[in-house]
């Protein structure tokens, strides 16, 4: 096996996305779905209400008003969700208190407000859907203590996650999550949507790794949950709740999370195979043969294979045959003898038993970083092409490609591309449409067939991705009624006024 | 390195836990800590209800009223806390439906309910304090679902947490839970509990293994969040709610878990130390050497082995020479060379450097359990002396022994004994202080301090057993005012007749 020569350098993640966000061919299509009427109880902002701001916050620069300033906080990277309105607010709080004061105002005066980190969500969670404030924490970005000997990090929800990933790197630890977004995205952005990505399959979800969350509540009120402790059972465990509630029930002001053992010895293979049986073949060996060094296990097929090559001249296909199904495995372990024999070994009876076809290693982190750099660039490339509809899923490993195949066949007559790839490992899946202009007919196959479809097989309508504004009204093909009901009566309890990013996460009715 | 031998067999945890219950010399002392006024505005259960029970449940021996038959439900297995009334109901459904039925019965009839599993609190979180009657879900105890390829189990919430490791044993599997009462304790109270122990280290909390929980509110509503998925971001994580609310949110009926695969290489080293800050570096040591293979870092003082010998004639002094400090460690992988070389590594410059003084490392499975059966026993030779003072804390590694040699300190002139064990590589400790019988001197000593101590230091006033019965007033401490409005408003909302587990977990009073 060896890895063919890929040419050219991979641009920085952020540089490649600002750069879709300019170009991109689907600008002229933003999204229709779903949508509401603006809350009529809801007041709208006045040049008075600019003025307290510019008071309360001091720094001109911590609240915009012209347009040229507040657009890229009002539409989402992929130009697929965009507030409706050209009257936008934006405020840039430096502290938990000037946060803390901007909502207690907004609770009063009856202003509804869009929690907003580094605004890299694809559920449109995170731009307001019509004059909303854009309350983005940017500027919030210190880390407060690490402690070395625990790998226990305190930080500022605006600190972006590569940054984070660097500071602890120094230290010997990494962060517990890695997205594609990491470049751009931010820490409390990443725990409100309970982010989940590459590493979730070896250090869990946020729910376990974040140990401590501040937040303040609609009403401006601070509810200090920062413990630094892994073990911590006093009273209910209020942090919780600001994990994946998407900024409705609070905006997220302080993280404190435990951050592994930094690898010494990471190890990249990519690997294909002819069906889809011996994908899950593939899956159950690794998991078997590299044990407790394994820390990602991801899949694509060749259609997405084929996205990034044609999108991206920079990227070269890995591997000589051309395969359908491709995996991509990853070890990392504190003993690079012992986890490159464990690789060995996997490897030799994967090839051995004709259930990987081809495949390759990669010979060092340059190698790694491009083989990892193929499967993080198709959300890229396909945004590049043109429209694109998103489908975040987690279904049995026995459905998961069984919905892939169905969208295909489904939407052959209407010349929709269908690509999927994602996290194998979790069984969360990554079902995308590429049109080249957004098509009513194309969409109208696909929804609601994939979202019944994936109710039918009680799997998740929503992996990792959120609700946002795109899905409240399939809620209940992934939740029960007497779910959502319970949902619904913590909102009213929290945000009884409803201003917290409204309009999102929660269906207006209950459907039963 | 040598084992010495260690004569005689360990008998099984809940015989042993049984022999406690009927002989401990402190049943005469039941703990009058922080007693409270019954809530005026319940119901007492009459005959008629009995009659409508038994009408519901069916089978006599689903409906129990004879105080021979309740006596072992409303008294915790330490005989600390018991409920003040003769007068006792256990009610043992054995479906959702039944419990649901009881619930919605009880709330409109305003009687008051305990959740209980196997009883192995030790907060008093599990026993009536009155009249309650006591919910048994010890007649749930089914195994629903388990996958093999993912290693999601779905089982009922009665199942026992040993039945349920040797079940996915048997597959290949492991639970990512371990405690001293595994032989007794349930899945269910488990999760209520957010129990810890001894595999958190390395699979982190339930609030991250548990991927689904159906509960059953105060009113009776069922609410179904059973998701088999391991990731799924749809909506407010509501399974969250029910996992350590210590049952005063709703019942869990059913739960969905994440096991991992089990090793086949298991090895388990008992150290020696000469001083705490020994015990650190051997930590760090471990951690660095050991890396992903690492499962377990415990520690006990040599009081703690003292009491062990002198209770349990069984045990024997596992080292030749006699250390103030001990540490367990665990590896667990997939590789038994690989792990022995890390293993032997670590041992080489641990002892080398003179950090450990002197060790042993079990040579099979028996003897490591003989090892580990040690520090599990410490617990019921405590309960066997007399009457225990104990305190379940988390704090910063550099006070993690100075709160025992401080609380020693202040007791010596009382003679009581103060022992030291716990989850080092949580720093989570147990404080456990001996006397032969309750003495209300050595308690004011021991409270406020010891939380006032955590609380200084920003530990945990509980940092797995939970707050039950014993701690409500002390809550503040590592809860801030506004965390504890928030939790009182939750009870409110999902229980506005505070009918479930009352007088637990939350102060009557928020103290500011």
């Amino acid at each position: 096996m060896a890895l063919s020569t890929l040419l050219r350098r991979i641009p920085a993640t952020a540089a490649a996305r600002r750069s879709v966000l300019r170009s991109s061919p689907q600008s002229a299509a933003f999204s229709t779905e779903r949508p509401v009427a603006r809350n009529a109880s809801f007041a709208s902002w006045t040049d008075d209400d600019v003025t307290h701001f510019r008071n309360v916050l001091g720094r001109p620069e911590a609240v915009l008003t012209e347009l040229d300033d507040t657009v890229s906080y009002t539409v989402d990277w992929l130009k697929k969700y965009k507030a409706q309105s050209q009257h936008q607010l934006v405020l840039k709080p430096k502290t938990t208190e000037e946060v803390s004061e901007i909502l207690k105002y907004c609770h009063a005066r009856n202003l509804p407000v869009v929690p907003q980190g580094g605004n890299t969500g694809l559920v449109g969670g995170s731009v307001p859907v019509f004059d909303e404030i854009v309350l983005s924490t940017s500027a919030m970005n210190s880390v407060i203590d690490f402690d070395e000997v625990s790998g226990i990090l305190v930080c500022e929800a605006g600190c972006i996650l590569e940054n984070l990933d660097n500071y602890v790197a120094k230290k010997g630890y990494m962060m517990p999550l890695d997205l594609g977004a990491k470049g751009t995205c931010q820490i409390g952005g990443n725990v409100s949507a309970n982010a989940g990505g590459l590493r979730l399959l070896r250090y869990g979800s946020l729910h376990g790794t974040v140990l401590g969350v501040e937040a303040v509540l609609a009403d401006g009120t601070i509810v200090d949950c920062l413990s630094t402790m892994r073990k911590d059972n006093t009273g209910y465990d209020l942090k919780q709740l600001f994990i994946g509630s998407e900024g409705t029930l609070g905006v997220v002001t302080k993280v404190s999370i435990l951050t592994p053992p930094r690898s010494s010895s990471v190890n990249v293979a990519l690997l294909g195979c002819e069906d889809f049986e011996a994908v899950q073949r593939t899956f159950v060996e690794a998991k078997k043969h590299l044990g407790e060094v394994l820390s990602a296990v991801e899949f694509m097929d060749r259609q997405s294979l084929d996205m990034v090559l044609s999108q991206q001249d920079w990227h070269k296909d890995p591997l000589e045959t051309n395969c359908p199904y491709y995996i991509l495995i990853e070890t990392s372990g504190s003993n690079s003898t012992h986890d490159m024999e464990k690789l060995e070994g996997f490897l030799e009876e994967a090839m051995g038993s004709g259930t990987v076809v081809d495949g390759t290693v990669a010979q060092d982190t340059v190698q790694a970083r491009k083989l990892f750099g193929i499967r993080e660039d198709i959300t890229l490339a396909l945004s590049s092409r043109g429209y694109v509809y998103k489908y975040d899923l987690s279904l049995p490993i026995s459905q998961y490609y069984q919905i892939v195949e169905e969208t295909r066949e489904k939407l052959a007559p209407l010349g929709a591309e269908v690509v999927c790839f994602g996290h194998l490992g979790d069984c969360n899946l990554h079902l995308n449409i590429s049109t080249l202009a957004y098509n009513e007919k194309v969409f109208n196959e696909i929804e609601p067939f994939v979202f019944e479809f994936t109710s039918k097989y009680r799997g998740s309508i929503s992996a990792e991705h959120g609700i946002g504004t795109h899905k409240p009204s399939y809620l209940h093909l992934s939740k029960s009624a007497n779910a959502i009901k319970l949902m619904k009566q913590m909102k009213t309890m929290m945000d009884p006024k409803g201003i917290l990013n409204p309009y999102k996460v929660l269906p207006e009715v209950v459907e039963e």
